[in-house]
């Protein structure tokens, strides 16, 4: 377990600043995936990303990083978390600018901080767990120069995520083992994947960072150091809240990954591998697969009527009636509605572009 | 051609009671499928149903037999016909009373009367030679005793209609065959039907009549004594325009087809071959087929979009998204979205009957 110390310069930093088009038409600019009410189950999962925390990293210490759009909707959904800690973004950048910036936000304030990155828009069903693994992670993370990842074991062969190749052990604490990082791969095929993961040496990058803030910014000055300087400037006019350096020099930042800009390139790279019930919910299809069903399968709202239907999701204020159709996405909103074919439900996000460039952007 | 006589003495009866449930959700008992506005084309297909008579049967010799539920608004679409003539029939009990008291009605105006009968929610692509065909109809009806049908010239071996197997030629008035009809076929399997078809010698049953109103009532006389004696109170005392009596007497006429009742037993039945491009469109699957396409074979509106998605029908005033599916039908009016399987639209109406009994009234 980590020592009272290193629990007590744990900082997270959530990154809710998403504004994708998978969830479509549910999901909007204006209230993206992370921001969706009972969609995904109780309450948003921005607030439950922060209520997983519990105690282990309090609302003081809790940074969200988004923009500007969302940020008044954010600080009403989390009122304890103090407002300067609710960060917008003047552009989307990606996470390396995102990750530095909150470096050198949680650095000035405690030069021993160590940061645990978490998306915002995902689901983790076994939370204990998931708190043991962010110690494990902690306490490996409180020495310079180490970067450390939540790897997720992988339960099929997703080819949806970047994988990570696990190397030698190098820790254990509390039963959760750490490995040093062999190497990154990218999205693999469905044959790779499937060689992935019946070798039992890979693990899904599932966006989870533990690190110290200083550990990031060195990696920064060393692997991208024009990007250093913008975010040095920017720390030296006083961070964040210094709108009008943020403003200058924030959207002339390389736009790239931590991953291609930092976590590749870094000397001291490990994988917590852990099993917490993770899902990216990263489409329809994943909604479909967490929600209780009827005796045909069908996931579908009390107003609704199937007939001779199987495995459909329903997501709808509207009656709807499915009569003789399959596997399908129907997804009503008050200005749209959405016919999908489940096994493509990727292909969600496609169309969305494509309705975007075709001019529908009101749908947007 | 018939002879200005005939003509003089032509009525149309129109049906236009039907509160079908296989264009749900956007037909309703208030607004059944003859009342539809620009579903199938411009105008309802009542209005249609009128104007394709042109002036063969002038309004003033034009009935409408309805229910209590739609008469004020056929009385406003069709102000040209007298409102006496737009009778609310207060019961359904299906064709055979509603023709005899037709019958009664226009034999008390006109002893040589000749009753066509027409469905108000059929298309006919052929209007010229549709007035042909009733030309020909009225003028070999227009001796006591025979019944003459509309007979479909069959396009496809199709299992939802009765067919009238043929007899001899029995007549010929400018190239419209007039033949003997040899027996009422019921509803055929599909590997029937195709032997009916390939056969030449069957024709579909449309429920178009044309016959004396004399000879329907000395039909149902002989044929439906019971039924016959009720019509004649009802006539006796002034007709259907005696709501009293019309009240108490005609909801406890049976309950039956004029096919049943009356055309399968009459000695001298005939139909003529009609070849008008009939359609009864009787599901959203002729619906798909009647409208234009995309190149990708989905009849759609324009503020729609479709990815990867072929052979779809979508009405909607809302924005639809179709992706990565094929020959659906999507529907949406402002309280219920239907999307079912093409292949088997005739599922709706039962799925409308199964909402029914499930509690779902307020959408029937």
């Amino acid at each position: 377990m980590a020592s009272d110390s290193t629990l007590n310069h744990a900082y997270a930093v959530i990154l809710a600043g998403g504004s994708g088009t998978r969830f479509w038409p549910v999901s909007r600019r204006q209230r993206p995936k992370q921001l969706l009410e009972g969609v995904f189950g109780p309450g948003t999962l921005l607030e439950r990303t922060m209520a997983r925390l519990g105690s282990l990293i309090p609302p003081e210490r809790i940074y969200i990083f988004t923009n500007t759009l969302l940020k008044k909707q954010i600080e009403g959904l989390l009122p304890q978390i103090p407002p300067e800690q609710i960060v917008a973004e003047p552009a989307a950048r990606n996470t390396a600018p995102t990750l530095g910036l909150a470096a050198h936000e949680i650095f000035r304030r405690d030069p021993a901080g160590i940061m645990v990155v978490l998306p915002s828009d995902h689901l983790i069903a076994k939370p204990v767990m998931f708190r043991r693994v962010l110690r494990a992670a902690l306490r490996w993370a409180n020495t310079e120069g180490r970067s450390v990842l939540v790897g997720l074991k992988p339960t099929s062969a997703h080819t949806g995520f970047g994988y990570l190749q696990k190397g030698e052990l190098a820790g254990e604490f509390q039963g959760q083992r750490i490995y040093k990082v062999e190497s990154f791969k990218e999205k693999p095929s469905a044959h790779v994947a499937q060689r992935y993961v019946a070798s039992g040496r890979y693990l899904w990058n599932g966006g989870m960072f533990v690190w110290r803030a200083s550990t990031l910014i060195a990696n920064l000055i060393r692997f991208k150091p024009k990007m250093a300087r913008g975010l040095g400037r920017i720390a030296e006019s006083g961070g964040a809240t210094s709108i009008n350096v943020l403003n200058r020099v924030y959207p002339r930042l390389e736009k790239i990954s931590i991953d291609y800009a930092v976590a590749e390139k870094a000397d001291e790279v490990y994988a917590v591998a852990a099993d917490i019930g993770w899902s990216d919910v990263g489409s329809w299809s994943e909604v479909y697969a967490l929600r209780p069903k009827d005796v045909e399968g069908n996931a579908r709202p009390r107003h609704s009527f199937c007939l001779k239907a199987k495995g459909n999701l329903i997501v709808s204020d509207m009656f709807v009636a499915a009569v003789g159709v399959r596997d399908l996405i129907i997804v009503q909103t008050s200005d749209a509605i959405l016919v999908g074919n489940r096994h493509q439900a990727q292909d969600v996000g496609k169309a969305v572009a494509a309705m975007e460039s075709k001019g529908w952007k009101r749908l947007r």
